[in-house]
């Protein structure tokens, strides 16, 4: 029939009225900030609009709980008949596969247009029930009935037979072990035995039965339902219950909502109790209808807007408002263009019902919204949400005052730093972290100590990287924020030790006033509330940075890498045939030419003994090794002596092994493989996973790979200096004020180092909840400088990579509640404990080194590549590059690309990419020391493209700069606009000014 | 307003009949070949239906035209009013994005009811202009305005006004370059200047603006439309014109039909005719509105019911009729479970329209299905569809019956064999299988020799394989078919071979007369057809061999791989320091121990000639190599001779990246980068680079790597043996017929390996359009083991892995027509040119070895690991093993998931594990050679699976065996069912006859 449902509507006359729907997009923002007045000015609402508006804001304050819906449908169950559940709704359908006896994946509910009308008229026409005082199923049961005879709805002759069929038992899908007993192979198979007659008649344990139990107490098989957990607590159920049956020769139809909600026994498949009950019983032969106004009326029930209504429905037409309502609200799929049978997967976020009660308020404004913007498609026009630094960076003006406003802001947080801390996640992230770190440390250590004649040493530097991180995550106000070594510091002590070598002065005094004059420059910067200028830095200049030390971070990775190569040469032109022609010995320079074949001394003898001092011509020259020979001025002859076998190639197996692993495993967790705990937990430990993994496989090599060595000794590397630097006596007393300006260098590189990775850390992707503290970092560096030098120790700052991989690694998802919601990303687990863990255990490492000898530097060098890696995804500026290699129609959806033409995209991404490219070079030769203050640069070159791109183009791209004037001026402009309904985008252009009407218009089309 | 739309709706009272839509699925297949003389029993069809019945039916020869749409808004620009694009339709719905000046991705349309209902009610009071006659634009809108004032709809004087709004110019969105001139870098910018008001008046290169030309032929900017090869050739357009005037107070809607379809100068974007115009001008204010209304006619004019109404409608009525018939078939998304944002991705297939035209003549044969599957959910009740293994398989009972079909089926695809060879794909294809049949001609040719001390050496197994191959993919019946040796082959060869020598029988005359008589027995299964016991082979079977064959080319390249670390052995105790004390030196046999510090013969002369006969107590034991050591009798003394440097590493690279470069370049067609088209061919040549790029590096790195090694002269391996052998003369008269016995051995194998490998190559899923040929297939394997026999080359018999790997190299796909639908796999490119070309190839290798030795055995391990993994995907079995680990909610939606529980599953698939396992195991052991007579051991074990599994649950897992009395009984059942309209699966329930009702009905719920 269908066609003739609507062939039988009688249209509506009222056509041109504004379609309320299409302008929800474009109004929200505003609307919700209306007053009623307003409102109550336009008194044009359609009646359904307007009932519901009514109802919904008489108690706004109660909110309503959520609503489980189970349906059941009647069956035969051989000569019985029985309620058995078919579908189950929290917020997606899960459907009951018949043939699979299980649960589908929960999906979007694709309805009919036929069964939401044909479930009007049934409301229509049924019996309503509001507010039923029911504390058992009978009862309510009996009182439905008796209605439905009031009503003259059913003859009471038939009162008898539907209570007996409503009140057959209920029969639940729920979860079952998927092995079952052996005894159940033979069931289905179609041998007849007398045990496939026993299993049919026996109750099948992978269903619950529950029988006519009107007990209110729940049953263990619902009590036992793991499913429970995916409702939330207050949740109320609503039974909606299917059937047709033989004695009815009309739909008997009845809608049920208890006073209060009660538990009816075995109704419900969980023990939650039932609020609403849906009762449809027809005459036979049509199923599949009846089913789909099940469906229908258990989807509107979890709807949020009708759910409100049933809740606060006065009478049957408040119910059939909602219905309309619900209708006007529906997106329809053109059937040429959609297959009913695919189950669409629930999306990643779903419309708040707060948005549509809003609009159902407001819905009248959208009318002026048509007229503003021309023709042009109105609805995408909002703005992006603005990059909002929030109070932390405002100049406060007073002494002290952003610090002061740090403290303040941090103190309430302390004790949940240190309780938040507590997890699963942070131990992986200790881990991964503290390998970083360490590798970080050996590292710069390393040059460093090749920089300072060994003054600072890995050993220096494994101390103050514990010192300064522990104290600074303790009393920070960052604490996810890790301070390492950086390189624009390590060329600066590479500088300043060869300045004072030619000089004559005395490096160790001469650094320690420089760090005492930056401290107190450091200090100055905090009381002046000066890190507001870090508000003026836009994405476009924070993605420069980070992407910058992305690539030195995977560069620097190959580098190594590619030195393994050189510094285990491959024999290229090794024959395994020729072997016997390939060796390397040891021969004794030309001068002391003597017979080694004196057998009264065994040779072994001598170079067991690692004494220097003996006789040189007494050496066995061909035993020594290859170190010995080198020492004793012997030569090395032989095809063999250049190369080194295998430990090249094995370091390149370690190094892609173990980025690859750790790529692999992170991906795991969208896989569809094990339960999603399990998945999560490999993801979280990818890191540490691989790093086992590859250092197991480099112990069963047990080949001679690079290893990572740490000091075992807790000294200083040179003799010669100690824990404590003096700081006079040395250099002549003008140093003392002339170090004033070296300082000023290394303050402003420290500044900028600092507060870019803190931007970079608070940035609003994140979510960061406890607030940032700049100037509290900035006054702890400070205080860090002053000791550090003290000790002789190197400088420390906010390392950006290593700090993105903590916050990636303290992620935090909601668990899903209902099933088909998508888990959302909820911030970051903020707190100090892993922080100070890793640097208590960077500082414990000299006694750890029996462990991390094993691992072989390839394997950290991956771990290295991945950070690099991982920290450029989620960039927009990387997905703006992606961009140039893709064909317009593959590229995603982003929203930027719906809103700025895309050669301006990629004219903005080029010039990020020039300058990129400067920065490199500038950074690959001397001016490097200057890096930070490039930065600066990069802030420039953002200031001159406001010359080059609309502010709204610049808008989606990037953020708009903060100006005091314009500010004020657009304020004004918003309030003054607000009551007028002009489209946002107005206000932007007309802010610019100097915009040509004509090119605006342009703009937009 | 929205509400008060439905408010007014007079709601059908015709609420229990029964809901067409539902149906559908059921009745599809049944429901086309009924006959019309049930339908005219059944009077009950809806109004609308039974309108569009009437209308559809009338002249069902002329297929309707493809509708390809264009919607045009009234826009402002400047002073000037124009029609500028705002989405089009050839499927898909694709949106101007206003900011992004781009065309977004084609998606689903999401309409609002809303705009639907607006739409019906647009067509119910605007002028509907059927068979207009038109030539020009400006003769067309006068028609329309005329129309309009006798209708009495818009009052005279706005004839003029209106005609001029509709005669503005129209500006459509084309594509244009990406980058554009740094002219327009300042475009946007809000400087002012001279050059900024020049290019704002300026025509914008990137729209084509088509002036009110009136001209018939369409303009270049039509003509240079790229998009213009979207549109199927005999589209017809319709243009769909909205906007909003300030004279007029109602709207003025207007739906013409051209009667011949005519170009309208630049009215559409592509020079295609114009058959239909809709326009909707309204008084201002309400564009949103008007936007949806026009979406909602675009969407249906794309939709193959409504554009098939459209075209054929007599009045205003029909075309209300279709879109009732639309309305009652949409789709409909809860508004709190989807947001309207959310762009729909086409799907990856949409309903046919066929499907919806056959279900709307038969819509009220639906009504009984509801009662006869009882109250269980029936649409999901359908079987899968068996798998056919059509009439090739016949048993004919006639000599040489199937032999004489297979030839006449083929004969008339012969040319076309040829030249649908012609394609770049075949490249890649020929490439790839070329390097896999050599790698096995190798492989085998060197086992082969081993195991009959080179009887049949490399060279043999090149030629063979040339011979072979060749003659197959010319004549064969199926030549997608790659001929190769195989295991059991080489087994049966290596028993042979020792059971002659110690027999002293002349091996090559014994394995002739084998070859003979196990030709004659092909030739007699050929003659009675025997082939036809294959279709009992069902996918159980099927994917359990080919699983197995897979594993086996997995396990075999990993061992070679294993194979390459023991044959190079690593030194691991390798200490890069004491590279002094490793050495390897030829020390002079104990017995001869002469001074080799002759002076009067440079000890270097000796070794360099390689004659064998010289004093031994000349020789410089320390020059030599290390073969010539050991065959001189010396002794390696040292640390370094066991082990090989480098090498097992460096081919464990080339061996894993090989594999992983083919991966992810197959994977690459599914990335967003680069054209499709690019995508596809570095798809298709992902092998072909993988191997280059690693013989590449190989080359680079310079290192001794095992190489391929393909002998390079045409002479039989041993040298005693020539290019034929006799039959007579060396053995006893007896044992020719005595072969008759391992002859059957043989047959058995070659027939069972030959068979199974033909069944999967022509799988349904391969979607083969030119038929196979068992019997002929037969034929000539029978034919090549009398020839390779006489020229003593191995059998040959198809392999099922590389025929899988040819089959895969050869897929088509369709080149999406519209935007937005997806490419259907169309089948294979079947023809006979690639075989031949990879055996010819193959034959040539002899003068191609100085190319071919550049290869690297390791990367063609890599590829054959690649072969193995990539045969496995697609494979049911595989998909349910996986099934093993992944926990139930995250389970694809796989269609058996949905019929079969999982624990039957489950257990399917076990029984397919524990059946591999023994086989794998067999195979292991000598039981190896009757490898292939076991696969009769598999079809055994699927008939009993009979007794363990429903016919139910099986269709879904596996194939129902075919039985010659169930299937006529089949037959007369469906025959009879059909005019009944019982569901499907109830046929298969009374065929099987055993069950008992009771068990059948609990199958079902």
């Amino acid at each position: 029939m269908g066609s003739d449902v609507l062939y039988k509507l009688q249209l509506f006359d009222g056509l041109f009225k504004t379609c309320r729907k299409c302008k929800h997009h474009a109004e929200r923002p505003r609307a919700r900030n209306q007053t009623q007045n307003i409102l109550a000015a336009r008194q044009q609402l359609s009646p359904a609009a307007e009932r519901l508006r009514h109802i919904l804001s008489e108690d706004d304050a109660t909110p309503t709980p959520t609503i489980f819906t189970e349906m059941d449908t009647l069956q035969q169950d051989g000569e019985e008949l029985e309620w058995k559940e078919s579908a189950r709704w929290v917020k997606f359908e899960e459907k009951v596969e018949e043939g699979g006896e299980r649960w589908s994946k929960p999906h979007v509910s694709t309805l009919t247009l036929h069964s939401l009308f044909e479930l009007r008229t049934c409301l229509q026409t049924g019996s309503i029930l509001l507010d039923l005082e029911g504390y058992s199923l009978p009862q309510i049961v009996e009182e439905i009935v008796d209605r439905q005879i009031a009503d003259g709805l059913i003859p009471p002759d038939l009162k008898e037979k539907i209570i007996f069929v409503l009140l057959r038992k209920h029969r639940h899908q729920t979860k079952k072990p998927i092995h079952r007993s052996l005894a159940d192979m033979g069931k289905s198979s179609n041998t007849p035995s007398s045990k496939d007659l026993f299993c049919s008649f026996s109750t099948d344990p992978s269903q619950s039965r529950s029988m006519n139990d009107i007990s209110d107490t729940p049953s263990t098989d619902q009590l036992k339902n793991k499913f429970m957990k995916k409702i939330p607590r207050d949740a109320e159920a609503s039974n909606v219950l299917i059937g047709e049956v033989d004695f009815l020769d009309k739909p008997f139809v009845s809608f049920v909502r208890l006073a209060q909600a009660t538990t009816l026994g075995g109704l419900t498949e969980v023990p939650v109790p039932t609020r609403f009950l849906f009762i449809l019983l027809g005459p036979q032969g049509k199923t599949k209808s009846y089913n789909e106004i099940g469906r229908a009326i258990a989807t509107l029930m979890v709807d949020d807007l009708f759910s409100d209504v049933a809740y606060k429905a006065r009478d049957r037409d408040d119910l059939i408002a909602g219905v309309d309502e619900f209708l006007d609200e529906v997106i329809v799929l053109p059937p040429g263009e959609w297959d009913p049978k695919i189950r669409i997967e629930p999306p990643k976020k779903v419309p708040s019902a707060e948005m549509r009660k809003s609009v159902l308020n407001l819905n009248e404004l959208g009318q002026m919204n048509g007229s503003a913007g021309g023709a042009a498609g109105g609805e995408d026009d909002e703005l992006p949400v603005q990059h909002e630094l929030g109070e932390e960076l405002k100049f406060t003006g007073r002494f002290c005052g952003g610090l002061w406003l740090d403290i303040k802001r941090k103190i309430p947080f302390y004790c949940s730093d240190i309780y938040d801390g507590f997890h699963i996640q942070s131990i992986s992230a200790v881990l991964f972290i503290y390998l970083g770190c360490i590798t970080n440390a050996i590292t710069f250590g390393g040059l460093l100590g090749d920089a300072t004649d060994n003054y600072q040493g890995v050993m220096e530097s494994f101390l103050g990287t514990a010192l300064a991180g522990t104290v600074f995550c303790l009393f920070g106000g960052q604490p996810l924020i890790i301070l390492s070594s950086t390189g624009p510091i390590l060329i600066f002590e590479k500088l300043l030790y060869e300045f004072s070598k030619n000089n004559n002065i005395d490096y160790m005094e001469l650094r320690l006033w420089i760090g005492l004059h930056s401290c107190l420059q450091c200090f100055l910067l905090v009381i002046s509330d000066a890190s507001y200028i870090i508000k003026y830095m836009t994405r476009f200049t924070e993605e420069g940075f980070s992407s910058l030390i992305s690539f030195i971070f995977i560069s620097d990775a190959i580098k190594k890498m590619v030195g393994t190569f050189k510094y285990y040469p491959i024999n290229r032109g090794f024959k395994p045939d020729y072997i016997t022609s390939y060796k390397c010995e040891c021969v004794a320079p030309d001068q002391g030419k003597t017979s080694n074949l004196d057998s009264s001394v065994p040779p072994l003898w001598f170079w067991d003994d690692s004494s220097p001092f003996f006789n040189l011509t007494d050496l066995d020259w061909s035993q020594l090794s290859k170190k010995e020979c080198v020492k004793y001025g012997g030569a090395l002859v032989g095809g063999s002596c250049k190369y080194v076998p295998d430990l090249a190639l094995m370091s390149f197996i370690l190094f892609i092994g173990t980025y690859s692993m750790t790529v692999s495993l992170k991906k795991f967790k969208f896989s569809r493989y094990f339960p999603t705990k399990v998945r999560k937990l490999i993801s979280d430990f990818a890191i540490f996973m691989s790093i086992m993994s590859f250092v197991g496989l480099d112990m069963l090599m047990g080949l001679d790979t690079p290893k990572l060595i740490v000091p075992t000794e807790f000294k200083p590397t040179r003799s010669d200096r100690g824990w404590f630097v003096l700081p006079f006596g040395k250099n002549p007393w003008w140093w003392y004020l002339a170090t004033f300006v070296p300082a000023l260098l290394v303050t402003i590189l420290i500044f900028m180092d600092q507060q870019i990775s803190a931007v970079i850390v608070n940035r609003k992707e994140n979510k960061l909840k406890k607030g940032c503290g700049y100037h509290l970092d900035l006054f702890w560096v400070g205080v860090l400088m002053a000791v550090c030098s003290f000790m002789g120790l190197p400088w420390y700052v906010a390392a950006t990579v290593i700090s993105i991989a903590h916050i990636d690694s303290l992620k935090m998802e909601s668990e899903c509640s209902a099933p088909g919601e998508q888990p959302q990303f909820l911030g970051v687990r903020e707190q100090r404990l892993t922080g100070v863990l890793v640097f208590v255990l960077t500082g414990l490492s000299v006694f750890l080194a029996p462990i991390l000898q094993y691992i072989p530097m390839p394997v950290l060098y991956g771990v290295f590549l991945y950070m690099g890696v991982a920290s450029l995804s989620g960039i927009q500026f990387w997905e703006r590059m992606k961009l140039y290699l893709m064909p317009p129609k593959h590229q995603p959806d982003f929203s930027f690309l719906r809103h700025v033409p895309l050669r301006r995209i990629h004219l903005f991404t080029l010039v990020q990419i020039i300058c990129l490219a400067v920065l490199w070079i500038l950074k690959s030769t001397f001016l490097a020391i200057i890096f930070p203050v490039m930065i600066l640069g990069l802030m420039v070159v953002r200031k001159m493209l406001d010359l080059m791109f609309s502010q709204h183009d610049l808008a989606w791209l990037d953020d708009i700069l903060p100006d005091k004037d314009k500010k004020k001026k657009e304020d004004e402009k918003k309030k003054k606009k607000k009551t007028e309904g002009f489209v946002d985008q107005e206000i932007m252009n007309i802010e610019t000014n100097s915009e040509r009407p004509r090119e605006r218009f342009n703009r937009f089309i």
